[in-house]
């Protein structure tokens, strides 16, 4: 059994399966933008539910929001981004290369040797016009993070809401980056979807609300089933830390090409609201009755990426096995994250009818797929490519005793269990883990 | 009782309750977008949800797509959106008002008898630049309309999922139209969500297909609480049909400011798929086994507004009644829908613990909230205000006998139920109807 993932044939299963397709390319492509077909949506929408679940709908001490991608300019002033937030990038006179000024240990270029040119600001946040004319004054952002919405609504989420610090405001949505090198399939892309949680607490409270959200993100990962080997954590060293942050913790993966950030845990300190208080010249300041005192609450905050984790359920769950007679390509998704969690077949098509009416069934609960093409052995080997956990076949013994076949995509068993006993049989199966799970 | 909804009570309630908030609103707010607070996002997420298991879920030939807001502009040109996607404008040069032309009657000024000027073309399309540089090979929109991404990924959803005619390709996601004149609170903003679906089928079965997704979707309306008295059906005279369309069916509401679309039907031919097999070169017709025929699917298109559908339930939800001493603003959503479906009471403050553990138990199965400030009554009303069907009371009775009351939102009665009863009785009041139930 190998995972050593081959990227380019991992990214030639998600087109042959449906999860995931370069965005336009009947048009040629659009670099770094990327659209999720069948079973990817539904990767996406299993990933994300969890979140929300795990985050703030198990939770009496977070609440979400939802706010619009396009924002009032001013957030970004404030926030740093219209100063801040681009690349200085230098081109090579001689082979016409682009390059990240700060990636450069030379002043000349790094592959052919050829002289570069002054640098150039690119900004990384994706410009629009709002309104009627193409006016500076109607120049606006696409987001570049989720979280700049949180501090701007802070007031009005408290004020509604009547939250008491410690809390937490989550949002999940669409971010975008103008990013100059998009890479690594959706590792990187230009237009993404990001998880973000902004726990507001006071400053003495900070070291102890930090390491309980770095453990509790990184028990996450394992309980939507990513192996506990692949994951590390890794302090950012002092040098590394944005100016705001007092500390940083990423949730690391080993990718197929190396360990990289899948989330990062921050202690923003107040800088955030400080800043907007600054700029919008409005109170965001926290009343606490108990102790009647008055102040800018401190925050630790955890921002995931949807895309990358997909791809990193994507990575992890990828297998070349090799079996006696021929070689299978399985995703191991954990069952509550897989887009199918039941194939329902007829052994042969004469038996459809009673199997459509099962599958019809079964499709109130679970997610199903009815598939009467070809032999058992190739309909399985097509559910183990999609990560189908659980395949029943309804043989002709069916009708006569009420018992169909399930197989296991894990171990490839397969046990013979009385059809009004899937639904207790299946519910256990996919069960999402309140605790994280010890490593498989 | 009155349900004669005042929007601006309305929009002051939203705000207050933490539905829906102006985007930006601390640096003054930016003209067409909103944010969603707390239970904004939940009701925004159980529509979508309850959308998603309607359309997608619950059938077996529909299939999801979730594509990139940001696409190749040769898809806006082949669908036509660059030539034609855009309002002329005239301003009166006496008092400054701006008009679409197609509003007018008249060639002066409909408020004050001004001179107008010549038209000015308004894009209605967010442009961007995707890239290095603002040059005009790098520009890209915003997408105004989830659709056409369905079109583009036609080929690659069908051969990776072996979809067969009839199916559909179902999406939601933002979408974003620069209006000239956003209005009616959410109902028209410049950034909103689409829940589309496009369902492809041989060109005979256009009529009978026509007519099952117009009952379908109205049937919908009715399942997730909206009154049927409130809605219609218009059919658009020819003259209002978009070139391209062959009939379309607008499922109208009742707002405050009169009966708008609230969802369209459209039997849109084979226009878009034809005009994308031209623009981008590509064979994007559908082989049919059992027939041996390759022909272009004709597609019947359902296209709802995620924003509008909230806006519809808030205000078809909003009651403002007379009772015997006083005066109660109850939102009467449906209980699938209601962003708190139980709330949980201690009688006085020190009943607090056991209350905690009951409301951290219901958490699990339900969309809980805690409350244990003022009175009951005063409880209550919060409650009523942001639609909770269901209020239970933990009292001095309760760890003696295991009882709690539960009190119904509408009828306003209460009944005396076993803790270990309550979750039959509430997955009975939460169950999703399978079928539409009768106007109530």
């Amino acid at each position: 059994m190998s995972n050593e993932v081959n990227m380019n044939d991992l990214i030639a299963l998600c087109k042959r399966k449906g999860f995931i397709f370069q965005s336009s390319e009947i048009y040629g492509g659009l670099n770094g933008f990327w659209d999720l077909g069948p079973p990817g949506v539904v990767l996406k929408r299993n990933i994300s539910a969890l979140w929300w679940k795990d985050v703030v709908d198990l939770r009496d001490d977070v609440v979400g929001l939802d706010s619009a991608i396009i924002m009032h300019p001013d957030i970004w002033r404030a926030s740093g981004h219209v100063d801040h937030f681009h690349d200085q990038m230098v081109d090579c006179r001689k082979c016409k290369k682009r390059f990240r000024i700060d990636h450069l240990e030379t002043d000349h270029c790094p592959e052919c040797g050829g002289e570069l040119t002054e640098a150039r600001q690119f900004d990384l946040m994706f410009k629009t016009f709002v309104g009627v004319a193409e006016e500076s004054g109607s120049v606006a952002y696409l987001r570049p993070e989720t979280a700049q919405a949180i501090f701007a609504q802070f007031k009005n989420v408290l004020s509604s809401s009547r939250m008491k610090v410690p809390f937490g405001i989550a949002q999940m949505g669409k971010s975008f980056r103008n990013e100059i090198t998009p890479r690594n399939f959706i590792f990187r892309s230009r237009e993404f979807e990001q998880m973000e949680l902004e726990f507001f607490v006071r400053e003495e409270d900070r070291e102890k609300w930090f390491e309980f959200w770095v453990q509790d993100r990184f028990d996450w990962y394992m309980k939507i089933g990513i192996r506990k080997k692949k994951l590390r954590l890794r302090e950012h060293r002092k040098e590394e830390l944005a100016h705001y942050a007092r500390r940083c913790i990423d949730i690391e993966y080993e990718y197929p090409f190396g360990w990289k950030e899948l989330e990062g845990i921050a202690d923003r300190g107040n800088f955030d609201l400080t800043r907007h208080i600054e700029h919008a010249g409005k109170d965001l300041s926290y009343f606490e009755e108990q102790s009647k005192e008055k102040f800018v609450p401190h925050v630790i905050e955890t921002s995931a990426g949807l895309d990358r984790t997909m791809l990193t359920i994507l990575a992890d769950a990828y297998h070349v096995e090799e079996l006696e007679k021929e070689t299978r390509t399985v995703l191991r998704f954990a069952p509550a994250v897989a887009p199918v969690q039941v194939a329902v077949f007829p052994l042969v098509k004469k038996l459809a009818d009673p199997v459509r009416a099962l599958e019809r069934d079964l499709r109130r609960w679970y997610k199903t797929f009815y598939d009467d093409g070809g032999s058992i052995g190739r309909r399985h080997r097509r559910q183990d490519e999609v990560g189908t956990p659980y395949c029943i076949t309804y043989d002709f013994t069916s009708p006569e005793d009420g018992t169909v076949t399930v197989r296991d995509r894990d171990s490839m068993e397969q046990v013979r269990i009385a059809m009004d006993q899937l639904r207790p049989y299946f519910d256990e199966k996919f069960q999402y883990p309140e605790k994280s799970p010890a490593d498989a």
